[in-house]
């Protein structure tokens, strides 16, 4: 191996380098600060689980994403973390048990064997916040409004929100009586967004033409806040849990907008990433020049039941690394320049920074600019003490 | 598997709950701020990378210590980060080429495939400091203060360092002309601490008598400051890179003196941790009560040459897990607790949030105590606005 090579490092897993690693860390603390001031308890989830419990409910996708590691002190399988998510589900479920909401954030990184199109590299810092015990609108209203203003906090300005809600697509596909294959089939379609495959399927395996009608609406039911009467009107002879949903929509439709009326909303009935996961709302902020979505979360309730506590739960999360991108501050050049030696320098500067300001020491023989260390003052001897002059 | 297994995590990987995981976040918060006023630019090194270049020049231990993975994309081997210090020294080496001195600090996971015992856990939060670009005494001086005050922020009161210079050692054995079974041999001798097989050992392969004195010496000095005096004694005739090392620690020893008089001094010559790695002075800070360094650093020259830059460095890492342990403060119960509807509710708390308060909302049917959540006020509408009262 050529020095050439060993300083390549592996797709999608990036290091941060200055100014970029500060301004991730000052983006970190401001949203784990608004956490708590919203009332979120900080979590540190473990890197590394056994393999049943990090994939437990969550399905195939997850699967696919996780790292898998042999434990040589057991010789089980373990993942390291690709999504928070679950763990955090089963820290409320078994490791904290409330009774009653609890509300628990965290920041931390994790990994992912394939870059997914939707998620950009594969080594991103996941931040994010979880409601459980609580199946309420209020809970989905809170967590809806809590992403917007972390956005917010990181700079984003013009906010695109996308919702969905997984139990439309679910009550029709129930009532349709469909097996596993049609069901998929019919998943896949919608997932294309192609109406003639959609058609095609819903032709071969739904017979009653009302059903057939509304799954078809599903295709075209994306739009502005607009669709949520004209989705009213197609799903007039709907199961019940469809007009509960589209109400609930509407809900959170109306509480966004009392909070943040300039943010553009988006509705896709359609709309199932996450599918097996979700049990109902969903959504995804987007900002304009990012193609993934800068926070994604939605219900996903009873993910607890495998660790024997089934809790209702809603929450989301977003990539740090990719929300610090859109603010490009200049990092502060404001640092004292501080000479190698000299009778109670080694006071002075302790006192200095003592008080917060950042002094940088130089080093005997040191031949580089204090300019080059963001420095704009230097602490010299002068007059029997010693004192900051400017540059 | 049942759900009594589901929960059980893999042994030395820990998961932080509240109130535990708060306190991580503030002295991470405390370190880095630290860092920040001693001028260092944080970097975030990727949690994965080739296997080539992660185990570069840091021998065997670390490369048992490292779980490996393959990368799916290429087929290449990787190995999750088990030590951040040589990727810091690639990062500067390769991705920063700074002129002079750099310096760097992070904090940041790690995963370590066995448990050592001088290491804790197996998924311990690595923060620390790089030095980079000097190869004066000042830079080590430097890093060993800062260690010491770091231990201080942690709340570490009766603090212990272990000093020991790798040269002695390295001068002793290249003089004696050793192969390299008679140098291994040797050296676990040393570390053993056990005078026997270390006299078996020099008899066997060390023909000049006053060499033979000077390595058995080697394993009976250790203790106070004192020892430094004796150390110029019996290593009179060595090699003047032995006379050299011993001025070095003499010197940190009265610069740690002067700046912390209170920390409780200890010289062991035979220390070789860390031997393939270290090139100079080495230490370990250690607090009663702990069996396990609660700091650990030295200097480390060269580790850049891999990749295509030599640079002498100097810098010490801690353990974010383990240093939290050392003060349990009762987390803050000072929240406010809101009602979960009433006219302008959203816009009173909005704005208390905003000032920083912690405003935790009712949810509709909550049943639980404020005071579990942390509050010791309650926000209430009365004489026509909402105001704050103790609970």
């Amino acid at each position: 191996m050529t020095i050439a090579d060993r300083w390549l490092l592996p797709d999608g897993m990036d290091e941060v380098l200055p100014p970029q690693a500060s301004r991730m860390e000052e983006l970190r603390r401001a949203l784990l600060d608004l956490y708590h001031c919203w009332g979120y308890d900080q979590v540190m989830p473990p890197p590394v689980e056994f393999l049943d419990s990090l994939l437990t409910g969550t399905g195939t996708d997850l699967d696919l994403q996780t790292f898998k590691l042999t434990d040589q002190l057991t010789g089980r399988m373990m993942g390291v973390s690709a999504d928070v998510t679950p763990q955090v589900a089963r820290m409320d479920a078994h490791s904290m048990r409330h009774q009653g909401p609890a509300r628990l954030c965290y920041c931390t990184n994790v990994l992912r064997a394939k870059a997914d199109q939707h998620q950009g590299g594969r080594s991103p810092v996941q931040v994010g916040v979880e409601l459980f015990g609580h199946a309420g609108l209020e809970a989905d209203l809170e967590i809806l409004l809590l992403a917007l203003t972390s956005l917010k906090l990181a700079g984003a300005e013009e906010l695109h929100l996308a919702l969905g809600h997984i139990g439309i697509y679910r009550s029709l596909v129930e009532a349709a009586e469909l097996d596993s294959d049609q069901e998929r089939a019919l998943f896949e379609a919608l997932e294309l967004k192609s109406p003639g495959a959609l058609s095609e399927q819903v032709a071969a395996s739904v017979s009653d033409p009302a059903l057939a009608a509304m799954l078809m609406a599903l295709g075209e039911l994306h739009g502005g806040p607009e669709i949520l009467d004209e989705a009213r009107d197609r799903f007039a002879g709907a199961p019940v849990a469809v007009s509960e949903a589209l109400a609930q929509l509407r809900a959170l439709y109306q509480g966004v907008l009392e909070a943040h009326p300039q943010v553009e909303l988006y509705f896709d009935l359609a709309e199932l990433r996450g599918y097996r996961y979700h049990t109902g709302m969903m959504f995804a902020a987007f900002v304009p020049g990012y193609g993934q979505a800068l926070a994604k979360g939605g219900r996903y309730d009873d993910t607890g039941r495998a660790f024997g506590r089934a809790r209702p739960a809603t929450g989301f999360s977003m990539d740090l690394k990719l929300l610090a991108s859109l603010v490009q501050s200049e990092p502060a050049c404001d640092g004292i320049w501080a000479p190698a030696q000299g009778e109670g320098a080694g006071e002075a500067i302790a006192a200095l920074r003592e008080r917060g300001e950042r002094v940088v020491q130089a080093l005997p023989g040191q031949a580089t600019a204090p300019e080059a260390h963001r420095c704009n003052r230097r602490l010299v001897y002068s007059d029997g003490h010693w004192q900051i002059v400017a540059l």
